[in-house]
């Protein structure tokens, strides 16, 4: 596929050139993760913005993200959003909050005109919108906990809140071999939500609990089982396609009313690098549609 | 440091010749892991060899290879191969069960005259001794598995036994996360090992169970906690520290008697591609020895 280009390309081998990209509403959102947690994220960006059409692109090669340093995400991720960059997208979404805590400036560094929407501020906006008490519980991937970037979110939303976070890595394999409900997963859920939510602890307890990582939607009706029952639980997705929305209205890109394709499932081209059977089976459950594994393009970084 | 090669090194950028290493009796031992599993194995090969030394590499960026493609984790592989070559190794253990699946031929090919062995035939070799029945259970990663590497071993060390195989990818985030023992590692172990040893099956139940990841044995507890107790369990490590020793003396290539540094532990080198600090965090409980970030290297492939 010939790069929508109106300049050239960034320099994939080190140069530190930004590309230049002028974005066009007629051009594909794209939508970058680390594997196909983001699906949980693309579903909702299908649903609300029904019109346009989409690039995905699952890193299956190098996943997954979430126990890896910050020069090793950022590195990845850079070679993704030029991946994507070469596709013409008018609008970037991160939809791995690893990357979006870790690499965001550096990606938008490399988009030029480019928009690129992260997944943790729309997360921390939905937790701010349904906490009363201000203390919010965050389960997320290590590398998200420790580079603090929810409890820095939430902050700067609200600035008396408090935040307790706590890494879950075992919820990703859990998500990923499709054990999302049931004894174990309501164990494993226990594991990690009983010390945020202990009765002994100082002050009141968290009244939201924010799902920091795309993955662990999967899990919501085992993470509920274990909840106290007054505790609102929310993820980035439907927010994150919010704000991507409001930045397409803002710039006049979004797509005219009426160029849609046909009125079913808006069209996806679903990018991977790595094993296509995998992530048509995986991927179909995240998307709650079926891939097939011949939609599935690899590429490589 | 100065590759300790007689003629040079392959080319990494894709050349297939082969790389032309003659190996001395003086030169480490080449341990090479997707991360830090292998660490179980190189216990044994310590135990086994005290007066050699050795050069871990853990390619901990692109860990875990067990859900990836095998043209992926060929790719992987023999970059590793390369690094370790340019140590300069007298040997190369592959103590990672899905490269030992996928790419032993490749890596072989790559190495010239430094032997390579892998974690697959010692540990069917511990099996086959192990089963009285015949009948033989193996556990492994997704990759493992699906590429059939045990069950092949197997018969073709004893053509009339029967294996019955199990992907069991959440043992491996398990034990990375060092949940080992207790309600939660026991109710994964089942949901895994049940299906292999269920009453009702045709034929009698297997008698051996094969831990076809170099992760498993940190889980022994648990798994013992939940198989019925006449079944032999089985790993890889030592029967591979055998083999090692035994291509080492054949080829006359152990290290003289009286040539260890000091009579403590053998000196290691650790390599990582990614997060030292994790690395040793996570590597002590495998290795059971304390490893400092500090003795960490981070090398990129």
């Amino acid at each position: 596929m010939e790069p929508r280009w109106h300049a050239r390309l960034a320099d994939p081998t080190g140069g530190d050139e930004p590309a230049v990209n002028v974005p066009t509403a007629s051009a594909p959102i794209g939508v970058f993760d680390s594997g196909v947690g983001g699906l949980t994220v693309l579903r909702a960006l299908c649903t609300q913005l029904p019109g346009e059409s989409f690039v995905y692109l699952g890193d299956t090669a190098r996943l997954p993200y979430g126990t890896k340093s910050a020069a090793t995400v950022t590195r990845y991720s850079l070679k993704a959003a030029e991946a994507l960059a070469a596709y013409g997208v008018k609008c970037l979404v991160v939809a791995c909050n690893t990357v979006s805590a870790f690499a965001l400036p550096a990606i938008r560094g490399h988009m030029g005109a480019v928009p690129v929407v992260g997944v943790i501020e729309p997360g921390a906006e939905a937790a701010c919108s349904a906490s009363r008490s201000g203390h919010i519980a965050v389960i997320a991937t290590e590398g998200t906990v420790r580079r603090g970037a929810y409890q820095a979110a939430i902050l700067r939303l609200r600035n008396h809140a408090r935040v307790s976070a706590q890494p879950a890595a075992l919820l990703v394999a859990l998500a990923e071999e499709g054990v999302c409900s049931g004894a174990i997963a309501e164990s494993i859920a226990r594991h990690y939500l009983a010390p945020l939510f202990r009765a002994d602890l100082p002050g009141s307890p968290p009244d939201t609990l924010v799902l920091g990582c795309t993955h662990f939607p999967m899990l919501s009706e085992a993470i509920s089982a274990v909840l106290p029952s007054q505790v609102a639980v929310v993820d980035s997705a439907t927010t994150t396609a919010a704000q991507v929305y409001s930045v397409l209205a803002t710039a006049g890109l979004l797509k005219p009313a009426g160029s849609a394709a046909c009125a079913g499932a808006p069209a996806v081209r679903f990018l991977a690098t790595d094993d296509a059977g995998r992530f048509a089976r995986v991927g179909s459950r995240f998307l709650q549609r079926l891939i097939a594994a011949a939609e599935v393009e690899l590429i490589d970084l």
